[in-house]
């Protein structure tokens, strides 16, 4: 048995306002002042001063908004490389991503880009990436994805969404102020957050676990609890604490696996552009066969918090349109292995596969 | 308000046996075949072919045997320091601690000091370091301490028991084989278990806390409670269970701090030799007035394990004992204010703090 060396962020700084420390953080990383520093910055905050004024920028040193409406794709990450690369005079010091899960992911995918040649897509896979990547930071502004501490980044290709993996992946610094997500819409933290509850529920259920996972795994699950159902929190130790699952539950599936939610939800997302968030929730609300304390707590804390999910996503698709959704789902061994075992296939079959899509 | 950067570290390896994997790890990180790799290995493993045969040795590497008997000393760094200097061609490839937090800190306390001029003892205090360790790699085989994972390497030195705190400090790699601590002597194994209890009380407990450091400890708290208290989990489990709960109690006092146990522990072991997990639960028996919950769990455990702590430590010392003891504690400051806030001094005053070294 081998087991994998994970590689970490080396550096965080965690507390409320630690975002006006960046300045502190970046200066002793600028290789020169040609070498500017590139912010990803989502883009609802365009013009939010709170934000922007505070984002530190000298020499050569850009914003770059971006929309999160739609999932993050390898086309998009070739064009801010090419974009970063005709308009500063050397290699850029460090990419910022500041926004939720896809800014992280592409700002964790530009970094690698910079250094790699060839497309974002000949990099989907397992460790495909070459040579280290430019000093790279994530700043979350959003919690759940576990972005800001995964060794991957998830991006949709013309042939498949799939996640770069590599140990040149994670963040050199990660930079948790929670106060950053104090305005994200509450559908939004609804379905980010169970984004983590669900990692959570798919690592601890899975056949890859342990202890290491599962110590995390636990943690993030209590504390998606504590947020989600026991609602004696007030605001802004609500917001630590989700910030917290999230690196937590993070952490769990960066040595276990996901399950069924996660190879369902990529199917979606690939096919309809679902977005992560809302997909995985859409998907685990039909698992019951599969978690149903997991799903239980989640309708729960759906009913909770008044959150309404789409219905009828499925119901106009053709047969065609369901084999894509079966392959790209069954693309996705480790997690199906991780959730059902070595023979998910007698379980999961495509009728079985399509009469749960069926339903959403 | 300004938060602390921290770092973290960024490469480990969990699973029973991964001590298997140490060659793979450490052959890219060799420099050349005459910069050779330096084990540092508890003398309990002297003759255990099991665990030495694993080292795996090329070129001019070398194993130096340590007693963990006694606790680190500044001295005992600076003679291994120049030892190495002196019988190595080049500067070695990286230094490697196998064993509990002694072996650890003085791991991480000479890769310090093979770049740094001078003598430990100069560098005991926060951020005294100026350059960058050798490459360190540190693999636990007694669980509790969290040297695995923090920022400091705590050393007795001539004027002060106090650790070398610095960026510097952490491992670059660390190794959780909970294998290689099956072998541990049932009450070593209960005394650096509650090292790792006690630490997630102080941080718990303390006025430092966060929501980082509080999701860390919590986490640890339980694992203890599983391990210590609920007596359900067979022997493996318990082992990897109680290896995650030293990395995440490491982890939450990294963010935050620990108190009175160890400030009045530090003392014992200035002035006594004692050694600081036996130490920590000597004074915790006795700081119900402080810690309420937490003493009462830490006495149903020691009952359950049938643990009893030796008695009478201070019976027979001076008054000039207790004055060195008042000092060395008296020192560590933050801890007081950790626990006791700001006036800390009005409460535990020296003769509060006598009577209540005198019950030891």
């Amino acid at each position: 048995m081998s087991y994998k060396n994970f590689p970490m962020v080396p550096r965080v700084i965690f507390g409320r306002g630690s975002f006006n420390q960046l300045n502190d953080i970046l200066e002793p990383k600028r290789l020169n002042s040609k070498a500017p520093f590139i912010f990803l910055v989502d883009d609802v905050f365009k013009g939010n001063a709170w934000l922007t004024s505070r984002v530190p920028l000298s020499y050569d040193d850009r914003i770059i908004f971006i929309s999160a409406n739609e999932e993050p794709k390898t086309s998009q990450v070739d064009a801010l490389v090419e974009d970063i690369i005709l308009t500063t005079k050397e290699r850029p010091s460090g990419i910022i991503g500041i926004g939720g899960g896809t800014l992280l992911d592409l700002a964790k995918a530009v970094a690698i880009m910079l250094t790699n040649e060839g497309e974002a897509k000949d990099y989907q896979g397992w460790d495909l990436v070459k040579n280290e990547a430019i000093y790279h930071v994530g700043i979350p502004t959003i919690s759940g994805t576990g972005a800001e501490v995964s060794r991957t980044t998830v991006l949709t290709g013309p042939e498949k969404k799939l996640g770069i993996n590599s140990d040149y992946t994670p963040f050199d610094q990660v930079v948790l102020d929670s106060e950053l997500t104090k305005d994200v819409p509450k559908a939004q933290w609804f379905y980010t957050g169970m984004d983590c509850f669900i990692h959570c529920v798919e690592s601890l259920e899975g056949s890859y676990l342990n202890a290491f996972s599962q110590s995390y795994g636990e943690k993030a699950y209590d504390l998606c609890k504590e947020i989600f159902l026991n609602g004696t929190l007030d605001e802004t130790e609500a917001q630590e604490k989700l910030m917290m699952a999230s690196w937590h539950g993070g952490m769990s599936i960066a040595y276990s696996q996901v399950g069924i939610a996660h190879a369902m939800s990529y199917g979606l997302a690939y096919l309809l552009g679902t977005k992560h968030g809302i997909g995985n929730c859409i998907v685990f609300d039909h698992l019951e066969e599969f978690y149903p304390e997991g799903v239980k707590l989640f309708k729960e804390m759906k009913e909770k918090h008044n959150i309404s999910l789409p219905q009828g996503l499925c119901a106009n698709l053709t047969d065609a349109d369901f084999n894509i959704l079966v392959n790209i789902a069954y693309g996705l061994e480790p997690l199906w292995e991780n959730a059902l075992g070595k023979n998910w296939k007698t379980i999961m079959t495509p009728g079985k596969l399509i009469s749960l899509y069926k339903k959403m």
